[in-house]
């Protein structure tokens, strides 16, 4: 054994919540978080999962917006030794922090194990809710432009829409950034019918959880905000008793 | 109340049992197996659940390919009275049987409660398992031509690797089909690098895992097949201690 192998260790475990109910986070997550000596994360799903902190741990909450400081903290106190758990909301891999958390080891070159638990993400828990969104090819896009050049997101909405993709809209408005959705659906509109169906989910799987089935000619008369998922259907896409389908392909091949 | 709401009534559970380690189901697919007085499902996943069956359940397995079958009968025993729960791989409504479940409903007008329980996706379990390669815009696309004309297939590939997605490759081969997976390569390569990261795992969260990273340029010479998921890196994807990481744009925004 060489001097490395002995040397007490730390861990970095990132963790996802799932979208928010107790009952969509995995085990796994879960046993990481009881494990966890200190456990780092924004201060809103702290407190989702406040029941499954052990006593023990240390708890470092934050407000929004300091991914950066946040991952730091995590990937230092790992660094000295400390089993850590930063948790994410939904799924860490998909825009949460595993990304950044990686990001900020490789820049400072960390050697220490790093574990990624993935969870329910927004978009499967947002498709389960409205039906079978998803049942065939998809594309999941950030309209947020903070990090992205908006030329690019433009760009990458246009794609999709004119390949009939199912579209899978993150962080679609905020208070700040208004204009992104009407683009957005200007974009979708340019190649798909006005009454294509689209599913408006937001707070998903929490108390506030609202769920809205609109089309594209309507859609921009219901509520977006911050914590809202809109999934535009393809030029399949139907609705039936209030659920949002889109066929695999069964009834075209076999009849039904 | 009414008749209707007198009536004993059956109910479909759609659920979703995550990747395959058990420790990756959400409770509510678990406490939903529990609750069933029947169990349907492809053998091979109801294999993976035993455990979580309750005793007095009926089980009903079949073979593989038989989705409509399974479906039909699904829905069948709920319309006689019965909580039935039907077992999907991963999330059921991605690639699996949700949407195959209303399909079905609507053609035979079926008035019976269909709660789709979403589970962890091959696409959230392998991007874990690699590291963070989903943490920009992102497409899945199935290479089955099974129900979905190549042609559109092709014409999708080729919009996402334009626009640089990152793009996640369900049912990229099976014995029967093995073009289309070098397609699929030669489209990404006309728009990126041959170095662009690839990442390839088989039977994700199983006890025969295994993960490959590898390039564009060398991808065919991994092994790749029914039970394999390809996850192709966009421009800005790169490997950092065997992990593929698609970087959000922290670094070139903030510097890290």
């Amino acid at each position: 054994m060489t001097t490395a192998q002995n040397r007490i260790k730390g861990s970095l475990a990132v963790v996802g919540l799932g979208p928010g109910a107790a009952d969509l986070m995995a085990p796994r997550a879960r046993a990481a978080l009881e494990a966890a000596e200190v456990v780092v994360g924004y201060r809103t799903y702290l407190d989702l999962v406040r029941d499954c902190l052990n006593p023990a741990s240390e708890v470092l909450a934050s407000s929004m917006m300091q991914e950066i400081d946040r991952c730091r903290t995590a990937l230092a106190l790992a660094g000295q030794g400390k089993k850590v758990a930063l948790v994410c909301g939904g799924d860490p891999g998909i825009y949460a922090m595993a990304g950044l958390v990686f990001e900020l080891a490789q820049a400072a070159d960390a050697d220490l194990p790093i574990d990624v638990i993935p969870g329910i993400a927004a978009l499967n828990a947002c498709a389960a809710i409205l039906g079978a969104p998803l049942m065939h090819d998809f594309a999941a896009i950030s309209l947020s432009d903070l990090m992205t050049p908006w030329e690019l997101i433009e760009r990458r909405l246009e794609a999709v829409a004119a390949a009939d993709f199912v579209v899978v809209l993150y962080n679609p408005k905020s208070k700040k950034r208004t204009d992104q959705i009407v683009r957005a659906r200007e974009i979708m509109l340019a190649h798909r019918s006005p009454t294509t169906p689209v599913g408006i989910v937001s707070g998903a799987a929490r108390e506030h959880e609202t769920v809205r089935l609109t089309t594209l000619d309507r859609m921009l008369g219901e509520e977006i905000g911050m914590q809202t998922t809109v999934i535009v259907g393809n030029s399949q896409t139907f609705v039936w008793r209030d659920r949002m389908v889109t066929p695999r392909g069964y009834g075209r091949k076999y009849g039904l």
